[in-house]
């Protein structure tokens, strides 16, 4: 099995990438399950191919809208870079989902029974660095005179165990619904179906950066859900994330007044 | 509440210590509940002195003999700065007991309901670098071409819940047996009462150290609780650093015949 400090090795790279750092907008983007990549060293944790490249292994289109929002929005970017099926980012480590036994139709071979230095290397080498890679990008931009508004963004699969989603765009709230209303109200009579707290919500235990990086602070936040149907290609992506911009601005506008 | 990166202030210092890092002897002592310290942001979480002073907060006299014994053995000594009510190192972050709402008789207000921002600071702040920093020095010790005994000194409380504990010295090990075989039997006819995992063992979940460090290695390893009424002052402590010397020297030897 994997061992600390060896699970990332040189060849895998860092675990946690920040894009458009120096930006002055006043979003900062993180993408959870940005990344299909394994570390060298995890193999493929017993699982097909078609599992490795599906939504249990990332949020497919996500990291492509957020690099289209983070030029828009003029905003800083942060992503892990490896997938949730080693750590899952959004989760912390006493949740079950973060190194999951299963996941939708799929056992994952390669995590189950893990043994207590096995967690913790994967605690320590993918979740701790994402979440302070997070943190100290918060507290420069505060040390900077920059406020901040987190918006985590997220795909969902059209179809979870056989049944079709019809909700296109979900916008999550943990106990702060300040930007998520701005959104919801922004979204009325629009082109998309949006819904609150869809296709799941905070009870699920998803809204783990929110509660993390936002709430003990205060900063305007939100978490978006796509679905990755709708951001399958460049074309998609493109109206997705410039939809999403219209959103958050106007949201953010609405909270300033 | 406290908040990451501030849970521990410049004022603090760091959460690990690590003395005599030059050492050439076999063994790597650690001893995870050596200070009573608070970091300063965390006030006294609502306890009264002499809860913070007892035994939940740390396991006295545990640091003096492992210090001897760091001494006597030429032994590199890694501890914890801060008290287990804080972070018990000794526990992952899925273990109720890593971040306690209760200890023995006490309720600990400052740990209930926390928050996961406040979980992850502390996660992050102290149980990874403490964990981060003896696996730097067992991976620094391979590299010089010195195996490693993992040996953590723990001390326990003549009284709890209001019945006395006769056993005086526990020798305790998870699924590898074999330097605490070789210890008890060193014990045997001796002058203190030594008992095989008592006043408890790996199915109270105390051996993470050991699971976490030296089984997935193979390194020969041991946890050592002492009553903490035998190692209340110097003279004690001498006493007994110099007996576990000495049951540690012989059983090492025993395991490389």
């Amino acid at each position: 099995m994997l061992s600390r400090p060896d699970i990332l090795t040189p060849a895998d790279g860092a675990a946690v990438a920040v894009e458009n750092s120096a930006a002055s907008g006043p979003v900062v983007l993180v993408c959870e399950h940005a990344s299909l990549a394994l570390p060298e060293r995890a193999g493929d944790l017993g699982l097909p191919a078609e599992a490795l490249e599906s939504h249990i292994a990332w949020d497919p289109g996500a990291l492509a809208v957020s690099r289209l929002l983070s030029q828009t929005l003029d905003a800083v970017l942060i992503h892990q870079r490896f997938s949730r099926l080693i750590y899952d980012c959004n989760r912390p480590p006493e949740s079950p989902a973060a190194m999951p036994e299963k996941s939708e139709i799929y056992d994952i071979p390669g995590n189950r029974d893990l043994g207590a230095a096995e967690r913790y290397a994967r605690t320590a080498a993918l979740y701790v660095p994402f979440h302070d890679s997070i943190s100290a990008t918060l507290v420069a931009r505060e040390a900077a005179g920059l406020s901040s508004v987190l918006v985590t963004v997220h795909s969902f699969t059209p179809v979870y165990f056989g049944k079709p989603r019809a909700v296109e765009i979900g916008i999550l709230h943990d106990s702060d619904s300040r930007l998520a209303d701005g959104m919801l109200e922004a979204a009325e009579g629009g082109p998309f179906r949006v819904e609150r707290n869809a296709p799941y919500g905070p009870d699920d235990g998803v809204t783990h950066s929110l509660r993390l990086h936002a709430l003990p602070h205060g900063h305007l936040n939100v978490m978006i859900e796509v679905r990755n149907d709708l951001i399958a290609d460049n074309i998609g992506q493109g109206v997705v994330a410039d939809y999403l911009a219209v959103l958050i601005q106007n949201a953010i506008t609405a909270c300033q007044k």
